[in-house]
């Protein structure tokens, strides 16, 4: 026992954050043990506020402290334009890039029946009931080209083309500043494959 | 506003430790906010735990959850012994590699006018106190060979031997493994003057 017990449940309690070993766990609570009191106490006090309020947005699987996440509120924003994304962090890096204007809709997960995931499990029939006017409606899957993702884009492309709904996906290619010597073979093929005409 | 407002907040918390930055408490905050609740409950409660009861040892200055720290209750450890260092984290490394069976003393910081960090600052005092039988008592000190750790071990030194304690210092040298081509100078003139008789 090298540490008191109060510091050693602490320990324990950051390494079950995915990410946080051993040694950062005891310097990142030694580190906690060191702030003000008022810092531990608010520290401590927004775990409970994310546990008793952070929840699903009802409409689109969003996290948010409300009923509905502010941009499924937010009606400046077209409603006629859905990405669908995997999981929330997909969210953050559209917004972080600001160009999207629409709204999400977030599975949280891919169906993978190796893993005992069907579609079912995924937030999949919400997005099929929030469309009103489908044939106004776009959706774009926004979803990483694994099997997995192909096969739960496949998958809603399907529901939703028989429902009148224009279902597009992000393109694939080269990232902007990647060096061709150094892609792997399948996006080079998907690059060539979605290659697009050189306009003025 | 990327997040909603609690997840925002926890946010926050993890950034006001040391070493975590605007991505990683994101990623921790997140990653904890998919943890279960009753983990969510324990980890805000083990900061709480660590607020309320988290300590200094009175004899020594070290962390404890109790009024004297488990080392300095501890009856088969030798107090006449006892190994000066600048922080808590000298104490675990010394009983990670388990050799040294005498008690510490942890001085929370070392000489540094310039920061404005005078000897009355530092724990000090308590140290002197605590030698009962300066004549069969040994300190060692276990302080970084900065400017700093120099000027608190003279200081300490100058105090101790004034009243017939002996007072030694870890030996400087090369650490075991490593090349000697890529040792700064000072180390090595150290080691030189340092140097020791090879025995059988």
């Amino acid at each position: 026992m090298l540490y008191p017990e109060c510091l050693n449940e602490l320990i324990e309690s950051f390494k079950k954050i995915p990410g946080i070993g051993e040694k950062s766990a005891e310097r990142y609570a030694l580190a906690l043990s060191k702030l003000d009191d008022d810092d531990k106490v608010l520290f401590a006090d927004s775990i409970k506020d994310v546990k008793d309020n952070l929840k699903k947005c009802r409409i689109c699987g969003n996290l948010t402290d409300k009923d509905e996440c502010a941009i499924c509120s937010d009606e400046t924003r077209n409603s006629n334009l859905i990405c669908v994304v995997e999981d929330y962090k997909s969210v953050i890096m559209f917004e972080k890039s600001g160009t999207f204007k629409g709204k999400y809709h977030i599975l949280n997960g891919l169906i993978s029946p190796i893993d005992g995931i069907y579609p079912d499990d995924i937030n999949i029939s919400s997005l099929v009931e929030r469309i009103t006017n489908p044939e106004e409606t776009e959706v774009i899957m926004a979803i990483k080209p694994s099997v997995e993702g192909e096969a739960t884009s496949l998958y809603i492309k399907k529901i939703l083309e028989s429902k009148k709904v224009k279902v597009s996906r992000l393109s694939y290619g080269i990232p902007v500043g990647v060096d061709i010597d150094y892609l792997d073979s399948i996006t080079l093929d998907r690059a060539l494959l979605d290659r697009k005409e050189i306009t003025d």
